[in-house]
């Protein structure tokens, strides 16, 4: 299932469920389905509280949704087309926003560093998530704002010391994000969490994908284009540690809660080692494109 | 104003206000004040929400406060003797933890480096976050758990790019943080946020004492004793980059969020850096005190 978070004429988000160009309300389908099958539904207000929810809920937001798809007529008016809304952000405010760092061989191979022995950890704080579709807005004190195309893992379930055999059972889907990065303050500061969080540097969506339509989220392309020409391109094959590590490993010590998000590194290809370098430039578009998921495209401002 | 987040016989928390040893239930005092004043308040169920309602709400929870303390007979049904409650920290999912490293000048000179020419900022993941009297749990995979003795400021208002002179119009209040940190892990980890956000590793608390009652944040007294052993003795006076400076440098790049705290960094004695090295070890009981604010305890387990 293709979940999203969306808006219409600047009206409260709602919850939608993506079927091709057709986005179903699911507040409004809830309603329907109510009345229609007297069966009751808990009430779910926005993707956070879903994704919390998670195992209680999404059983029955599968029956509501097999059930509009069935009965498409009855439920038009919960239905809209894609680009009769504004998709944001699906998630706007994660507990965590955890980031790993050269976890792509050949990203590893672009800056000639050994391959990390264990995972690189650092963090985004989540105030800079912005939506497909809106602004990377450059800072005045930065003068290399880079691009990094990434598959985020969705958390669906609290956990802690988690093996790596069950560890995709606290996944509830994935997503993309665009970790934007002020390379200057970024490499100046050392910690690297203020030049990755300024305001818009995480744009996250379009949609979360829940984790059973993706059969193995370890062989999916990813690609990122600067105004259409491509400068990232790999496949999540070569992430250094996979998914089921990571989860496992952070999971020593911290708590995972459901919402909150870790966005696995990025490919070859970011601007600061390319030669000669590419820096992000008011008007660019990024257009980050992974299998499965979808496309997140941001101008830059 | 000294503020808290309570609990009664596990049931849920709730918003204090502290008088001396006396708490005063805010919720229930707002009950009797309406039906005594027939003035209508504002539901507050929580402490993120009073510091996010702010200059909205606090006026009228100050009247509220002060006709209480004239009627201490009519509202003994809203007061709980200080030893009765169990304090919790009064924040427990702020949108950004942010930290300061090496923000006192005799920190800098224990640990044989330079004073920083900006603010050192790194983060923490609020998960960590714990109260007054919780344990720190020390994680297996470290050998060198820390302690940190901050000054902690919440912000209170919505702001970005403020200037150093509006700066502490942004404060709501302040507070405590022993800022835990696993050095093992921080240091080999390069990137410092996982060796300082294993659980536990936050305690807060336990009062967040409004600004008005802290003329000048920048000349407290700042303590912490282990096992009654003082071994850090400073005052804020000694920070590097005062309040002003930090909010003003930090939103530049972030927009801050009512409920965001900075913990302005640990004066000189941290474990670490001894001679010989202290650290936490199943038993110990960590004790912080600021001026003005109060004592943070915590026991290791």
């Amino acid at each position: 299932m293709k979940l999203l978070t969306f808006q219409v004429n600047n009206e409260t988000s709602k919850v939608g469920i993506q079927n091709g160009g057709t986005i179903f309300d699911l507040s409004k389908l809830v309603d329907l389905y109510q009345q229609s099958t007297m069966r009751d539904v808990p009430l779910i207000t926005n993707l956070e509280q879903l994704v919390t929810l998670n195992e209680e809920v999404m059983p029955v937001v599968r029956d509501v949704f097999a059930w509009a798809k069935e009965n498409e007529n009855e439920v038009s008016e919960a239905t809209y087309l894609l680009d009769e809304v504004t998709v944001q952000a699906p998630l706007s405010q994660p507990g965590k926003v955890v980031c790993v760092g050269n976890n792509y061989m050949d990203h590893c191979i672009e800056q000639n560093v050994e391959p990390p022995k264990k995972p690189m950890i650092f963090s985004k704080w989540a105030s800079c998530i912005v939506g497909p579709g809106e602004a990377i807005e450059l800072p005045e004190d930065s003068e290399q704002v880079d691009y990094e195309a990434e598959l985020v893992v969705v958390i669906g379930k609290q956990g802690k010391n988690i093996s790596e055999e069950n560890a995709l059972d606290y996944v509830f889907g994935y997503t993309i994000m665009n970790d934007v990065s002020a390379r200057d303050v970024q490499f100046e500061d050392v910690q690297w969490v203020r030049g990755k969080s300024y305001d818009t540097f995480a744009p996250l969506g379009p949609v979360i994908v829940t984790k059973d339509e993706i059969e193995d989220p370890h062989n999916l392309d990813i690609k990122l284009e600067v105004n259409g020409e491509a400068l990232q391109d790999s496949n999540t094959k070569h992430l250094i540690f996979n998914i089921s590590h990571l989860i496992s490993y952070l999971s020593k010590g911290f708590t995972f809660e459901p919402g909150d998000i870790i966005a696995t590194g990025t490919p070859h290809g970011v601007g600061v080692f390319r030669e000669p370098q590419v820096f992000l430039k008011s008007g660019d578009r990024c257009k980050i494109e992974i299998e499965k998921i979808g496309v997140l495209e941001n101008k830059v401002n």
